[in-house]
């Protein structure tokens, strides 16, 4: 068992003081979680396998804040491990571009994850979980461990509350995962005062019921002993996360200790003055580290992380020669490279093709793709068969005594649990080796996952978001479960592709695009009905996120269109030209995010001045403001029917589609236009 | 304890065939779990309180079907009651426009609310009973049981899986609503397959945790016995919600019974046959009901219900003599309308009252009509202190016995259960009674509550979302918790009043369209930092969702605005004259809803062809391409660091306005401009 003595206890008033001192620094901030929480934080950091000068060390121990408002902590304990913040770094807390915003960011060195949206960080851990359990039991030999690092993170009683984390606790227990270790910081106090206001649950007896591991430390504020011994006591049980409930007090020692009002705001000058008093600190100074500090974390931390580093990339070159091809891969892996050649692999269809789902083609492409791509691993939120989001023979990611399959297996049963898939994805992303999660579900359902989608992109984690079922053209389901807002949300999420392809080979760029993508997730919307294979869509071209698809020189106007709607487009096109001699080209526009990054010159080709531009899509239609004069789709909610009898409702045929073209080319007949995307600035 | 014979299980029977000819008629649909549940349906509606004749009945129970892909089910209950539905609307299951669509919705009659995403239902139902307990605890009086009604719901391992369940069903068990009785369908089988896949946990332990009442019954495909024996019982159990969890067979007495493939298609013809065979029916027939059902239904359900609404209706007119002011109240309430003259206690403003973040505005605006909207019920989800959405001597809604409040305390503390808060508030809005529900939290994690919040739109909902910290402007907690996307996503929903106040003025108004909407649910984003009262801002003017706030004869330019940009528009706008005479008209846009169904003639004359138009809103572009030609905002994410420093890194001050403004005027120097409004069809 761990002993402490005066020097932790001197390393754990640093922490707390170089955290109160940031809040004052900022004059806002969250001082009352750093107070409670230094001595958890000091026992978890005390036996974290960590290197400072490799921070992205693949066998290291993740640690994650998910109450990430208590960063000021985590700031200063990474400060005190040699991290790159200085103090003049942390006095700059919470200011513009600095490296210690008021949430963890995942840019800062040694954030895991960006966290600070309860409940997120904690399901990030069960993702990173997830991922060092895989990458074990694909890469690990006799002899050589490969990987045998632990996940740890810190919980307030708000991630308790939210419902993605009681997804992903759910799921880490049916899933057996021992590697995963959780401090619920026990505060009995939220912003809105006394926990017992909204909570008075039995959280230990919830995870029980969750296939957890549960155990209680009472005096969280000084018992390092009880943490720690609690702490080995997780470590040993191999086939159950554990949750370790740590009784703290909020703003331990401040004068306001144990009231809400010590919770997000600076503490007053005298309060902070008898802080510094009570530990022993000169009150007149701010931001104070006895070197002795700095020494004892270096000689219990840093120093024999490094040697674990040293000896781990060792064994990994022994590892690689005993191993050649596996070596070779794990190295590409960690290299953050794709198998040379990869996009080969690639479906490409003729016009001559069987018209086919694009969820169809999807699963064509997946089917390809992870015969190639180890690291790629998925699953669904229980819509395996309408996602068509597994391959043949696939294995599932599963504890082996279930029978149900390993834990080397790349299928992952999610569950009905949207919100947490995506806060998974975006955790096994972060864990490194060039993990390519994705995740299906209905598009519509993306929505519930919100949360962890808008923090893929802020964090950087380039999952695949697999959204079939991707209009009314789903059919009888009807209106609850039929998407109108969804690309419009998704589309204004800065950092986001939204790929909605219109057949094969669109569905098969929107994927080159995605799984080449190192910090931009991806959500790919696919149809549930089938649709032609077109005559004149290209892989190539596709990668431009938007081109002409059906041409005709000097049109009359062009139509603007995704996935679904782009063939009925191209029959709206024909009908017009055959009818009544009406040009009209036509341009798919599969991804907005990547069009927008194409030279002006080739958007401008694409969508010019002095043609009308109208746009089809079967959704809300405000997406299409910066591309069309016009919009045609659906600003109200579907129905429930048959695909085609809705589409027929709302005349969303070729006919219906002529028709408005028409009424566009008259609308603007002798006014002169510019292309919406002329930018004055 | 009741008794059930030969004409219940015919009765079961009948509903079971009359669920599986839908899904015949349809070759679409969910045959599984109402041959599952017919029981517990029936067990359920044989004690419900209800009155075909008269849905509405404020005393009737709820019933919830939260698995709403068994809605076969529901139809053919309902059917079989007198509620509004023939054969024939039976046999149009799933047809476009029919009554009977894919998953239950509101305007169907006999449906409590549109269920089917999982996880909603049940916590629409945890709604309900709070709707019941304050309105039971407002309004019952000695001898005068106005409200004594349950709440009962059938769930799904599915809903259970999903976090908005978890979240409700653990603040349900905090309140203590021992009006709430659910029904888990414990049939261990999901789309995926068997729901060992993804989810072992120990159900009732769980909501044990929560502080349920749990029960289980084993052979709920048949022993009606036990089904209701427990219910009884969960009827007596006054200070805790009840789960049951039911073992079934999903599609019992099929072919395929007990495996996924009979959830979510058709049964073969051959399957279909042998059922009716196997229940006494004759196959070659379907939608066939004994009439012994009919009259059975009638008299031990239908006309039970009819009489104690009569006698409801009979004391309720005692209780207006014996009660006149609360009698009033009340009927007005159930009148749906509004108490006279209570628009006249939205505060005011002019220009000389001070400064006030539109957060405070609110705060004044709730405070005052508390006092005279007793149907007026909120809360926030833990962020009372930031979100404003508590007045002075407020009580809290709460079991007395925890001693933090009364149930007919109308503050509602969610806890950090965004999602949840909204499926509750659509739950309370759904009670009836006029109740209007508003939740507090900031704008960016209503998007934790997308699920919620669509359906309130798609319901037809009309909550309040009280959405404060609405922009970068809320400063130092940075990207994680600054909104980007988030009004382009709510834009985009049908059926959503979003609103965006500048000031006090537009406060009000948007609390006075919200609180008079009766089918469409609002967002009011609101600031945290202070804002001028705007010298021409207008009440009734912002009730047409955009106006002129600042205005100039024959503009160059017209800067389009909302909340706090509204003001440095109109600094810019004098900085452009009195520097560079330039003319620039601005207008406040505070809901894009309301503003879109002013007339064309409204319309025009606020954003008129032949003027360059450039919106100004710190979030995504996205959403200003139908109004305006240049968009100045926000497409990537926030920072973290003090409000101003933030709008300054960014160019968001009056200079930076008027130097686009400028661009925007000469880039379109000499051309023809129509107004993005413009509408060919």
């Amino acid at each position: 068992m761990a002993q402490f003595s005066d020097i932790d206890k001197l390393a754990v008033s640093t922490l707390r003081l170089l955290s109160v001192d940031q809040v004052e620094s900022a004059q806002s901030g969250h001082p009352g979680a750093p107070l409670g929480l230094a001595p958890v934080a000091h026992v978890i950091f005390k036996q974290l396998r960590c290197n400072p000068d490799n921070q992205h060390w693949i066998n290291r121990d993740r640690f994650v804040l998910s109450n990430g408002h208590s960063c000021a902590l985590l700031y200063s304990m990474l400060h005190l491990l040699g991290y790159d913040y200085t103090i003049e770094d942390l006095r700059k807390f919470r200011e513009v571009n600095s490296k210690t915003p008021g949430h963890p960011e995942f840019h800062s060195p040694g954030v895991e994850v960006s966290s600070g949206p309860l409940g997120q960080g904690v399901s990030n851990a069960v993702g990173m979980a997830i991922a060092q359990a895989n990458f074990a039991a694909t890469y690990n030999e006799q002899g050589f461990p490969i990987s045998d690092s632990y996940t740890f993170a810190i919980v307030g009683d708000g991630c308790l509350q939210e419902g993605v984390a009681s997804e992903t606790s759910s799921l880490a227990g049916h899933l057996k995962l021992g590697n995963l270790i959780t401090f619920y910081d026990n505060n009995s106090i939220t912003i809105d005062g006394k926990i017992s206001y909204s909570f008075d649950e039995d959280v230990l007896k919830r995870y029980e019921a969750y296939g957890w591991e549960v155990m209680e430390v009472d005096k969280g504020d000084d018992d390092m002993e009880s943490i720690s011994s609690a702490l080995e006591k997780a470590k040993l049980s191999k086939d159950k996360p554990t949750i370790i409930k740590v009784t703290t007090t909020i703003g331990y020692g401040s004068l306001q200790q144990g009231s809400e009002s010590v919770h997000g705001s600076a503490l007053k000058p005298d309060d902070v003055k008898q802080l510094k008093q009570r530990w022993g600190f000169d009150p007149s100074k701010s931001f104070v580290v006895p070197q002795e500090v700095y020494d004892y974390y270096k000689k219990t931390i840093v120093e024999p992380g490094q040697k674990l580093n040293e000896e781990w990339d060792k064994m990994f070159e022994e590892y690689k020669t005993k191993f050649p091809e596996k070596g070779k891969e794990l190295q590409r892996r960690l290299d953050g490279e794709l198998p040379q050649g990869w996009e080969k692999h690639l479906p490409s269809f003729t016009p001559n093709d069987e018209a086919l789902a694009t969820r169809k083609a999807s699963q064509q492409v997946l089917t390809d793709l992870v015969q190639v791509l180890p690291e790629l691993i998925g699953g669904s939120a229980d819509l395996t068969p309408s996602n068509l989001t597994r391959w043949e023979g696939a294995v599932d990611f599963q504890p082996p005594i279930t029978q149900h399959g390993n834990y080397a297996g790349r299928y992952i049963r999610y569950g009905v649990r949207e919100h947490g898939m995506g806060a998974i994805m975006n955790g096994i992303s972060a864990f490194g080796a060039n993990y390519k999660p994705y995740g299906g579900t209905f598009l519509n359902f993306v929505s519930y996952a919100a949360g962890a989608v808008r923090l893929a992109a802020l964090s950087g984690n380039p999952v695949i978001w697999v959204a079939t079922h991707d209009s009314i053209g789903l059919g009888e389901d009807g209106p609850t479960h039929q998407p109108i807002e969804t690309l419009a949300h998704l589309r204004a999420i800065p950092n986001m592709h939204v790929w909605r392809p219109a057949d094969g080979n669109e569905t098969s760029a929107a994927y080159y695009s995605a799984i080449n993508s190192k910090r931009t997730p991806s959500v790919v919307a696919l149809s549930r009905q089938t649709l032609p294979q077109l005559e004149h869509s290209s892989f190539e071209k596709a990668l431009k996120g938007g081109y002409v698809v059906h041409d005709i020189e000097n049109p009359d106007i062009i139509l603007a269109s995704t996935g679904s709607e782009v063939s009925i487009s191209i029959d709206a096109a024909k009908q017009l030209y055959e009818t009544k001699k009406i040009k009209a080209r036509v341009v798919s526009m599969p991804d907005f995010y990547t069009f927008d990054r194409q030279s002006e010159e080739y958007r401008f080709s694409i969508l010019p001045d002095g043609v009308p531009i109208m746009s089809f899509e079967v959704l809300a239609t405000v997406s299409w403001g910066k591309y069309a004069h016009q919009s045609f789709g659906l600003d109200e909610f579907g129905r429930s029917g048959k695909g085609p009898d809705i589409y027929k409702l709302f005349d969303f045929t070729a006919t219906g589609v002529a028709t408005r073209a028409e009424k566009t080319i008259n609308y603007y007949k002798g006014k002169q236009l510019l292309s919406p995307m002329g930018r004055a600035f």
